[in-house]
């Protein structure tokens, strides 16, 4: 660690494992910015040695005090740098100097105000990348490693300590959320590992601290809050490989509004990808996308007690009151679980136990429980030999308050847990903290409030079919040999179709008419009924002007129909380049969905999927990823939308061709990311899926070529 | 109170004002059914006179008991019966002889486990009818009025009492949940007036105690567990008056899902009507339906210590994260608030305040907030003036666990309440218990969660706007004087027309052909394009069978389509009626929607409103409203459906005539509601919706008629 690591991306060991600390800036006030981490670690047990550095004092709350960090004696690992910002560079530079592997700037000052701020920083980032030394901030609030016992940092969360060692660990893109995160894991209690917010990133970016805890065996949970990606080719690797390493991402991503993105983006001014785009990204990479910080806290917290992934979506409901019950069956059957009722057999044994029971699933033993505690193990053990279900969750209302009736039913599930070790047990009940503790130690969490017992199930259900699905991902297709390169200008629907086809999209079989007479001669050769459509590289849009003709049945209307569409074009669009019209038989019938594909500033090509119609303009209902993917993710991606049903077969139609649909979308996918420089946006629509075996098939294409940056 | 009032419906007075308490097989073993009630109300302070009554003994629990309630010497308004279920009527029978006004049931053994408990319990609603005497339960968990000290309950979550005086009354139908409801009310402090489980409603029912509480001067908010109504005309009698007199309404009604509808069903054995029917019911009457235990608490409470309505939807947030501000910006947006901008020159002011803040809206004060409280007050000042904010959320991280800070802080926020009594201010913050109950004595709410407190925020707005629009609402409209009566077997499609038309129901015109030469003269009137449809009372789903004919356009085409149609009916309806065919002009372009009515068990017709297409079926897009009302409340209901957006003018169409639809919808409501008895169903399908003043049309209709009970 003495020696700096010239590669420009270094471990983070240095920065969350240090021999010793320096802090920069030391205060002597204990309540400055300089002087709370210095108090902090004095306080909190971290076992290295701790230099405070500053010119001015030779003992800065009672400890010996260096003027630079060269000037200390043994080696540093880390430093604490909370000095004005126009003084950190050189800070930074003798940390460098003197080999120390990480330091995390405090003092704020800098892109966030602009200016000479701004200059600063990328002073400091080009330093970090040229030196090897993990520079994190600057304008963030710190570190800290629990068992480490390391508080790097000078948020009043962390004053006294008070956290107790885990496996989550957490990265905050914001100082103040990841203040009041410590805040709320500390009144929860929840087991900590690391923590971590990175401010400005000037060099330790968000992906940086998800690659560290994808590789720290302390870390089971990965708790994140990010604003926006700067660099989408190591953030998509660290999802990458926290995934490949088992671990459940648990992330709040702020800005689906525009008042949302607006304020995102004026306190932090970095460029944000769009919010449906985060959300196609999450999906890929099996994250958990929380939406409320009860939700990204519930979901964590589930993720670090529970014993096992459960194997299946299979919720059985244990209650002490039938409306609970009730109302923990709703919001399972919302959330996708299979509320299966308990076997015929099951359910009259246990009438025998309990005949007011309700007997289905919920399981109702009604306040009878309270009087027999010896219910609950025997309905519960036969909810799980004879239910067969994969996850639990038992309603007790208030018993968790009484000290004894709760350690007794323990004693219970403990029996019943040792002969079911795969299975997932939650309970709600409100509970004592010694209570909930005794509980989480047993591998059972505890929510107060039913519905959140409910959807942490959900969660977990969720996450670990994620991880299944993980394991069977195919390999994007590969590009057919002949594909042709995208235009270099605008090209019309005939030619962009021919692009995709050699892409491997399946088109429409259609032909291009120059004149009338070649019209009425492609017409005889698609087949009637047909469609007559205006061919123009320069016309995008063309049904706005009339540009499309559909049904017609005979020479007659063909001709007719090719004077019209010349007419209009010639009206509408006078400018326009015209190459005729295109033939096309009407499509036999199928479900119109469509694809297409845009840049993102940050990820690059994204390939968006939606059903045809009103769903995609009225209802926002679309899919999308990161290009490229495979088959698999593209079907992920058409489960994902609610016209989805449309595909399934609707009032006796039968199932579309959802085989080639999914070809179709990821076939493009490859396309669009081998060309990703070339391609502004390519929009198929509409593309239609027809019955089952009968494949799928553009009838109209748009390819907006990237006018190559100046 | 010393004679039985005959009245059927008597007040509820007796039992939760009684000057003195009796309790029926009242024993000596505190934690007993028939101590514990005896033993929370020796503890609790209630200001009247205890009588246990009990044969066996001359003293329980200290007190002087009696053989018969007959026996005790002063008056007795309420009796607590705790005997065994065999006991129990004449144990009422003594009561009601005594002059008893109200008695609560708490014993079990009745209608939930059936056979002699089922008609033990039809004796008591016979007793209670012929005497008078309310009688709350069987199988209940009792009753609880806090300012009169009053627990006359068995619950575990009663003992010790510690409940605080306030503002929310409670009804639920299951004990359990009522039960749990109270523990949560002690664990969060809330402020609680009356208390009441109805368990299986032999006479006291969910509607009664609605009732009640909306003419209590105590009571500003119910809160309330549902699980089936039993009379409708008495339920919606109560919520109508809780809204007349200004009362907040929150309840939660669960079985949404199969599961969670046969749970209920099991446990109560109470026919329950469909759960969209009670969600309309609900918005018909400005019912803040809650979908989980934490929002039922959070709306209560939010609008228990809320000082006005809010007059608008306009949201002002004020941060100390800039991440928190756009997070809580992204679900107010969800929910429906205006997160308005501040004004330009107020942005100014803002930054010339904090220069580093997001002046916007979320406004971002930064931990500066910390360092500076007066940055509170100033901000704060300027949102609520120059923002013109009906609500304001601030969130303020962990600020209220420091107690000065929050107090400095509530002083300051005290001076600009007073000078803006209208607004509504909603904190998010971490705090201690008695930092809460500062903050909420001046009427500011606090909640520890961010996104939680913009939900309240858009509650109380929520049911500001539903009281208000309740002062808006137009009587149902007049029956015209020559409406058809329904038809008392089934009929073809034009009768069924004829029929609404008569009610004022917008038809389409068309003309009903009986031969293939009538068709033809038939087409001549009405006129190309046109439609040819099957007309037979027998089919009621003419598509199914093809025998529906779009677009024909010439003589020959209508020939054809006849022969077509009559084949096709003889092919799949050989049984069938034929009437011959309908002939109508094909409609103009309009937007297609649905109109139907169905006959609930429980609330009689319901209107439904959806539209066409995919929606209904595919998307359950649909809103329902208990029939009749008027034209106001059917606008509302076209209002929230998602789909409505295909009204307004989608894709460059003109925007649809929801004036013609909102006046058809209302108007079948009437129909339905004059016919109740006569009428199984209608379905209006489709009913299209023309361009703005250009009216809209039924094409398609079925009335079912009802067949009178034998």
């Amino acid at each position: 660690m003495q020696t700096p690591n010239p590669s420009p991306r270094a471990s983070l060991d240095a920065l969350f494992n240090p021999r010793a600390i320096a802090v920069y800036g030391a205060s002597s006030d204990p309540t400055k910015i300089g002087g709370r981490p210095l108090d902090f670690l004095k306080g909190s047990g971290y076992d290295g040695p701790l230099y405070p550095i500053n010119p001015k004092s030779a003992m800065i709350q009672g400890l010996p005090a260096f003027a630079t960090v060269s000037a200390v004696p043994g080696p540093v690992d880390m430093a604490i740098v909370a000095v004005p910002a126009p003084g950190v560079l050189a800070a930074l530079e003798d940390c460098a100097a003197k080999g120390v592997g990480g330091a995390v700037v405090l003092s704020s000052g800098f892109a966030e105000v602009g200016g000479q701020g701004a200059q600063w920083q990328q002073q400091i980032t080009a330093l970090a990348r040229r030196t090897g030394m993990r520079v994190v901030g600057p304008n963030c609030m710190g570190i800290i490693n629990v068992r480490r016992r390391i508080l790097g940092t000078f948020t009043p969360s962390a004053a006294g300590f008070g956290l107790v060692p885990g496996r989550i660990s957490l990265v905050s893109q914001s100082g103040a959320f990841g203040g009041y995160c410590l805040s709320l894991i500390r009144q929860r209690g929840l087991g900590l590992n690391l923590w971590i917010t990175t401010g400005n990133q000037c060099d330790v970016d968000f992906a940086d601290c998800v690659n560290h805890y994808a590789q720290d065996d302390g870390t089971d949970v990965i708790m994140g809050y990010v604003e926006a990606a700067t660099d989408k080719d190591r953030l998509v690797a660290a999802l990458a490989l926290a995934r490949a390493r088992g671990k459940r991402i648990v992330l709040m991503k702020v800005g689906s509004s525009e008042a949302g993105a607006q304020a995102t983006a004026s306190h932090t001014a970095s460029l944000a990808g769009s919010d449906q785009v985060y959300d196609g990204l999450f999906k890929q990479y099996g994250v958990y996308r929380a939406r409320t910080i009860d939700e990204l806290f519930d979901v964590a917290y589930a993720c670090s007690v529970a014993r096992q992934p459960p194997k299946g979506n299979r919720i059985g409901l244990l209650t002490v009151s039938g409306g609970v019950g009730a109302l923990m069956a709703d919001v399972a059957t919302e959330c996708g679980l299979d509320v299966a009722p308990m076997p015929e057999d099951a359910q009259r044994r246990l009438k025998e136990i309990l005949p007011f029971a309700g007997p289905r699933n919920p399981v109702d033993m009604t306040a009878q429980l309270v009087n027999d505690l010896t219910l609950f193990e025997k309905n519960f053990q036969l909810m799980l030999e004879e239910g067969g279900y994969d996850v639990v969750v038992a309603f007790l209302s208030s018993v968790g308050q009484v000290a004894e009736l709760s350690s007794n039913l323990l004693e219970q599930l403990k029996k019943v847990l040792q002969r079911f070790p795969d299975r997932t047990v939650i309970m709600s009940m409100l509970a004592s903290a010694e209570v909930r503790k005794l509980y989480e130690a047993a591998g059972v969490m505890l929510f107060d409030e039913p519905t959140r017992a409910v959807r942490a199930a959900s969660a977990l259900v969720h996450l670990a079919a994620e991880a299944e699905r993980a394991k069977t991902l195919s390999a994007p297709p590969a590009l057919p040999a002949g594909a042709l390169a995208p235009p270099a200008h605008a090209i019309n629907e005939i030619e962009a179709k021919r692009v995709l086809a050699s892409a491997g999209i399946p088109v429409v079989r259609e032909l291009l008419a120059a004149s009338e007479d070649e019209a009425v001669r492609c017409a005889a050769e698609t087949g009637y009924p047909l469609v007559l459509k205006i061919a123009s590289a320069d016309i995008a849009h063309k049904s706005e002007i009339g540009g499309v003709l559909l049904g017609l049945s005979d020479e007659a209307q063909v001709r007719e129909g090719f004077r019209t569409l010349m007419q209009r074009a010639h009206q509408h669009a006078p400018q326009a380049r015209l190459d005729g019209v295109v033939v096309a038989r009407m499509a036999q019938k199928g479900v119109e969905t469509i694809l297409g594909v845009h840049r993102d500033p940050v990820f690059g090509p994204v390939v968006m999927f939606g059903l045809g119609g009103v769903f995609v303009e009225a209802f926002k209902d679309v899919a999308f990823r990161i290009a490229p993917f495979g088959v698999a993710e593209a079907r992920a991606m058409i489960n994902e939308v609610k016209g989805r049903i449309l595909l399934t077969g609707l009032r006796g139609q039968p199932p579309a061709d959802e085989d080639a649909l999914a070809d179709a979308v990821s076939r493009l996918s490859v396309y669009a990311a081998r060309h990703a420089d070339a391609i502004e946006s390519i929009d198929i629509n509409p593309f239609v899926v027809l019955p089952r075996g009968e494949g799928a098939m553009a009838l109209d294409a748009l390819i907006v070529p990237r006018l190559t940056p100046a």
